[in-house]
């Protein structure tokens, strides 16, 4: 935690700048331990403080590395920083309209990801966290009966978030996707209260000590979705084969992406390769056709491309790996289910 | 739906502004009925448009009353914004100061609250909704077997959220709150994987067809926790009463907090009186010390005082009211559980 925020000052330093806002839940809570429930200011300076709303004084002084003080009002804050002589105030991209516009007058602003970026390169502990959180989704998918019954789509969605739970999880980290038929075709469908169809497409991910997991599986039935699971699948093994420290995520998105295009189905390849992951499900830098960022051992990122095929069905298979000299998939829950 | 956007583009007529960026998700269902599930550019205008994912194409065509169109990029969307000769662009004060900063050169940005503030007064179809949603929660709580089982805070939690979606739900409005004992003092608290302690605070919600319903109710046992449960009864009671038409928000907060000072126990009432809910959980206006909006019909706002005692436990009663001509609680779960 403390290396966390010395390397951020030794950012801000660098840069001249004199304090650091930060608002975005998660960054508060990996800097400081403390996530809040409803809002909170923390300013990293030379000595950091929380202001936290009355609602949250308990939790976060239980909770906080930093000193934590409670918020009275945007303006007793811009007074308080006003009168430490702070003139220079970064910003997070993520920082509302509404909130910049009560600070413009009065600091010179700059938007900065400094924590973006350090969370970008994870430590060896938040990568045990992760891979618990992917142990106990993977365990809690097997423990399902998924095929032997006669739940609908939004009960089986909810037995296995029961079951992750009941395996250790904190909760689910984002809604549980359990689709099925011609709705799988839909990247973020919701599961419905009807019976399966075939194909059958999970996705979901269980939230260990803040720390999220991330997988998909599709199970595939008729020859026209086994064909589709075959491309899917060699995108997939090809592209984790790929990932290595040194090369840009541009091109891991490409391998995938050109495997698929071969075989002619580029353009219902309708999102990116992959996103990184942690204390947020969707974390910078992704295996996207815009993204430069070079890859760099100790950052974690799923692989997860797919087809849809409006009308009929989709396939999507997806793994997060944890990148060292290669790439390592988390957990070792088989690609093909049957 | 369309009354909504005619309503929207008569405001941004009568302040000679010639377009208006949504971005936030139910915003965006408010005016077109179609909920982005990644990201979505939704541009009111003479012809509006929406701007979504590749990703969420297929379920934007099937849902939105908008004509929609494929995001490309940003520069894309720009381009053809300034082709259409527009110059005056509002946005929405929650708007990432990140795409600000992509508009703040090209246009004249204004923040509005169009949308926002149209969403303050419900249509008897959006009350009907939160009702039945709140019907759904209520009658899921009653079906709860709390005191006569042995499942820890964070089953208990579980059970409900389940009960809620047999009943019909599309899922929680926000994330249970079951706690018991000493953290029942955290307005915020989360369900711990330990057996109920006393007193037990659950607070609730069910998502139908969108609406939010919004409920918490404190089992108290003791003779301290009876006094302390009085005293937020009469603040709850007597704050819905006071309630009408023409009145301030902050008029309501003022009944409930005065006489939860009178009691001595001002200090310990840590957050506001309540909040406005829809299709979010927190809507505004809000019964707080700062909200100056008048009440008007068709309001629907919580009704929540609380008292907190740090290292003790804490009491919260909340309803949810529709505002007419005096405030009608929604449901009818009686105040004092046994």
């Amino acid at each position: 935690m403390d290396s966390h925020l010395d390397n951020i000052l030794k950012d801000m330093d660098e840069d001249d700048i004199q304090a650091y806002l930060l608002t975005k839940f998660t960054n508060v809570e990996y800097i400081s331990n403390y996530k809040p429930t409803s809002f909170a200011f923390c300013i990293i300076k030379e000595n950091p403080i929380i202001y936290a709303s009355s609602m949250d004084m308990e939790i976060a002084k239980n909770n906080s590395t930093i000193e934590v003080k409670e918020y009275e009002s945007f303006e007793v804050m811009l007074r308080e920083l006003k009168e430490e002589g702070i003139s220079s105030l970064a910003i997070e991209p993520t920082l509302p309209f509404s909130s910049y516009e009560k600070l413009r007058d009065d600091f010179t602003i700059t938007s900065k990801t400094y924590v973006d970026k350090q969370r970008m390169i994870k430590t060896p502990q938040e990568i045990e966290k992760i891979t618990k959180a992917t142990e106990i989704a993977q365990k809690s998918f097997l423990q399902l009966d998924i095929l032997n019954n006669q739940n609908t789509e939004k009960e089986i969605a909810f037995d296995l978030v029961r079951l992750m739970i009941e395996n250790g999880a904190d909760k689910e980290s984002f809604d549980t996707i359990v689709t099925s038929g011609a709705s799988s075709s839909l990247p973020h469908a919701i599961p419905e209260a009807k019976q399966l169809e075939k194909p059958i497409l999970i996705d979901w991910g269980a939230i260990f000590e803040g720390y999220c997991s991330d997988n998909t599986r599709t199970m595939v039935y008729t020859e026209a979705q086994h064909e589709i699971w075959d491309i899917v699948a060699e995108a997939h093994d090809k592209a984790i084969k790929a990932i290595r420290p040194g090369l840009k995520c541009i091109e891991v998105d490409k391998v995938a992406r050109d495997i698929i295009t071969d075989y002619g189905y580029g353009d219902r390849f309708i999102h990116s390769t992959g996103h990184s992951l942690g204390l947020d499900i969707h974390e910078t830098p992704g295996f996207s056709i815009r993204d430069e960022t070079v890859i760099e051992e100790g950052m974690v990122i799923t692989v997860e491309p797919g087809i849809y095929l409006e009308g009929e069905f989709g396939v999507r298979l997806e793994d997060t790996v944890a990148i060292y000299k290669k790439a390592n998939v988390i957990g070792d829950l088989p690609l093909m289910i049957d």
